[in-house]
């Protein structure tokens, strides 16, 4: 009923970076699988992570299984965060409360031998599923059948080589980073600092001068970015594209080009390719997780040692003189912290004053996009980017091109 | 009037943490003398104190008298904290006001020789009383009469060694500190990782499987923990006691041997005792101060400097690996950490959700009670624990009995 | 309108502590130019400042020209505080939008060529001055003709020493510090541990015992403190005065006397006199910036060199036992620290409880005068202090006395 009403109320853009319990983005949000963590992360004490606004604990039983229940034991509120991961489950350290994966009480070491009380009590709990390292929860309603998880090529595809970096934490709105793949033409001037080298795909593909042609295009799953330059020949041209998947998937298709500075010509013939997928999930309106999976095919061998290294090199390049205390220094030269630092500042979509211009049409198309499929979660039906039943089991592809192409 | 609006809608359990002027739990507290300092910290300079939400300053004048006044000089708000302690009381540093421990203002050196302004000013001051190394203040209406202060027995009683500790303080609710001794259960589960020595009373009293029987008896002062197992001879049964009085005192009778670890039985055959009082007062709703005052009657010599010390060796056993950052860690092995983790977490009463079963009658009594204490005092009664007129000259006291006894 | 709904509403001292936008005491100080900044702290960067409430980049282009804008761009609302200075302005980082000292837009690199969007954005800016080494802005109504900045004597006047110290940033109320100089006798009371030397004008003038003889004069600029003694020879009479000029500016005339520790009735006859002038600027309700622009006219040689080696001598003076944590400690002997402690705990006018003397007449009188303004402004009159039209080519001057005067 208080959906309804939401619903009822026009939407705007204003309610887009808000995710917690109840509210319209928070709704729409929890009927998708989002990522809570990842295997390499995950040890063998509770992980207390906060998800859409609600404090959890992530944890994995001794029998392997994941289980993601609250932060708060029911029984007198004490954080199962200090729980001890036993058989069966998690146990609380205060009364000794064992809890499995899916909230059961399964022992009350304190109640009487011959208590039913242990039966009544369902702690609250949400089903996990691990893919590829990483680790879902489904946090909607009717959990008993949650949607198919969707077959995320880079998670499961063989072949290539598969990399899952450590999560990245952010302290500023979620939907700053999302929509941000959705403007282009931020690469050519915020990046402009990031250092490309001479023969890089991202140098030669982005500049400040001569910008790419772009287009949006509204897809199944939410938007591609589409950024094409003439090519060497008449008849070709070149192309990088962005995905952005509902709720908050990004695939940039250039990273091993930006990233690892090779020859992007000769490898791109070679048939070379890195999928680059970033899971975005707001632990609440003021912070978020990164969660970035990588799938590589081509030649080179530990290419993701090689990008290690490659990162650790990309210093900023920027001088800090001695008078300058301001936060965010040194940023430029480091695409990352160029990100954090304009993002960071931005404030809250809706409540910072905007003026947007033909060159904003990609985060004003998407931002669209993203309240169609709000507006549609709302009234119950099936948002963009959820899979639908009958094609779940096929892989869940951002078919997102780098590369020469040839024209029409 | 206000007081009484209040106690015309219904308390819940939801009232009792918030102590503030006003409140009905603050209006119920202020009825009782509480303790605001200890001599062994009070120096030569004021000491700011943020009592039941208000905040004050203690200070011992020359003469030795004992005052608790007001932080903020009534004349134009500069802290009295920053006093200058003279003849006659405190100074403030801004212009000079002199207020004794009565919060009579003295003197005004800058206003005319002739002015009668001074005799008209009143600082808030409340009375204040030392007993046995504990400063208590009353805080509550009719000052002129406050209530004879208790004659606390292990103030008071000679002949034992009496020792009062540093204060302690806490960054979380007051009641979730003393209702957690309305729940025996809890020594067994979460202080089962205490490392009581092998010869201990607590490790021998205390099982997680083998809990002991208990009982919840309402007394004058508030409620008795009993907690019997069977003894070594069908005619006698071992028994171990808690005691909370109102407002906020806790009384534990094992504390010799859990935490100095000697033979227990043995001891008790020689009749060593020790009283072991803490004192809680809340700050606000968010802090509290822990005073703690042991009286040890035995054959033990400097029976407190070996308590010390073995507290000192008291650390916690629980390994801490690399990648665990959870705030509280490492608790196991200590009882005090073990306490401030699982209380410090729980939220406030009235706001957590719990679920309650049978081994949390003990809770769901004491909570009762004071309820009932603070609608008593509400309604200008005389809520339990508040002494008597003609009982006053009685020493108060929790007999709270640890040992073997025979059975009635 | 609002602001006309709020004149029609009773003024009261409540008032006097809030300058953000659309309060009264906000509205009636955006009347006035406002220091915001130093020359000499203003570097090649960006500088973040807060004035009134409102979040500002102040900065200087390579032409030299001061511009005060705001910080959230407007176009996607990142801080301009990381902008890049470049020819013509600041450009943002994020989409290379390039702003002049006026707000006017002049490039939008994304857009396209032949876009005329660029020529509608138009940021906010406010007029910038710089005067003497202090950088003054005017962020009132009707910006193409704000009032002439007044011709502030001692920024002004040639052939004394002029110095400005680097900008001061405090941690409480503006309004605090400014009317602690309609009170003389915090002088004689408070700063009675200042350690004036033997011979200095401030220990021989200012007595805890014999306290000068004071006046309250209203002036056109605000108001004047007139203090006196007695002189030498019964025709004469010792003078020390203090201005306030509105809306947050204070002159004492004792500077040199109090500080550089000379032989005061000597100096004075040969004409020595230093002008201290302090502007206030408040950040916000809890935050203002102090600003000190001194001019000396005197035989002594480098003044201010002196001064600063006589002012880090200038310790406090007070011993700081080791269970002494107070926040403030030490205070005592250093005048700046003094006056940090006492209107640093004194919380908000309005909101502390008062009880004022005839020695507070100075500050009674001077919130009166104060509150005058701020109606007479809210009136859309012109409230005191500021310069009149007609005179505003003429020296601002605070003719501000300290020495040997005849009498009648």
């Amino acid at each position: 009923m208080q959906i309804t009403k939401r619903a009822n109320r026009k939407l705007t853009i204003a309610d887009i970076p808000h995710v917690g319990p109840g509210t319209p983005a928070g709704e729409w949000f929890r009927r998708y699988w989002v990522v809570v963590g990842t295997l390499r992360d995950l040890y063998d004490i509770p992980q207390a992570v906060r998800v859409l606004g609600e404090d959890l604990v992530l944890f994995r039983d001794p029998d392997g299984r994941l289980g993601l229940i609250g932060q708060s034991c029911p029984h007198r509120g004490t954080s199962l965060e200090y729980g001890d991961i036993e058989d069966g489950g998690i146990r609380c350290p205060y009364h000794g409360w064992l809890f499995d994966v899916n909230g059961r009480c399964l022992e009350m070491p304190a109640e009487p031998k011959d208590s039913k009380f242990c039966g009544k009590v369902k702690h609250l709990a949400y089903p996990v599923r691990e893919l590829g390292g990483l680790i879902f929860a489904y946090m909607g309603p009717d959990q008993e059948h949650p949607p198919l998880l969707p077959n995320y090529a880079p998670l499961l595809e063989r072949g290539g080589q598969r990399h899952i970096e450590p999560v990245r934490i952010a302290d500023y709105n979620w939907f700053n980073f999302f929509e941000n793949s959705a403007d282009p033409a931020h690469v050519c001037i915020l990046h402009r600092h990031a250092g490309y080298g001479q023969q890089s795909w991202g140098n030669h593909f982005f500049s400040y001068k001569e910008m790419p042609h772009v287009e949006f295009v509204e897809m199944d799953y939410g938007m591609k970015v589409v950024m094409t330059k003439p090519g060497p020949k008449p008849s070709t041209e070149f192309i990088d594209e962005m995905s952005l998947a509902l709720p908050s998937i990004v695939q940039v298709g250039d990273t091993e080009f930006v990233h690892a500075k090779m020859d992007a010509a000769a490898l791109m013939q070679e048939g070379s390719r890195c999928e680059h997928w970033m899971f975005v999930t707001p632990n609440d309106d003021d912070h978020f997780m990164l969660f970035t999976a990588d799938n590589y095919f081509g030649p080179v061998e530990n290419f993701f040692e090689r990008l290690k290294e490659m990162r650790q090199k990309e210093m900023p390049i920027q001088e800090v003189k001695p008078y300058d205390k301001r936060k965010y220094m040194p940023y430029k030269g480091n695409i990352r912290q160029e990100d954090i630092m304009t993002q960071g500042t931005q404030g809250l979509l809706g409540e910072r004053e905007e003026q947007l211009g033909v060159s904003d049409r990609g985060v004003i198309k998407f931002r669209r996009i993203v309240l169609d499929a709000i507006a549609t979660a709302l009234r119950g039906g099936r948002p963009k980017g959820l899979v639908a039943k009958d094609s779940a089991a096929k892989p869940y592809r951002l078919d997102t091109q780098v590369g020469l192409r040839p024209i029409g």
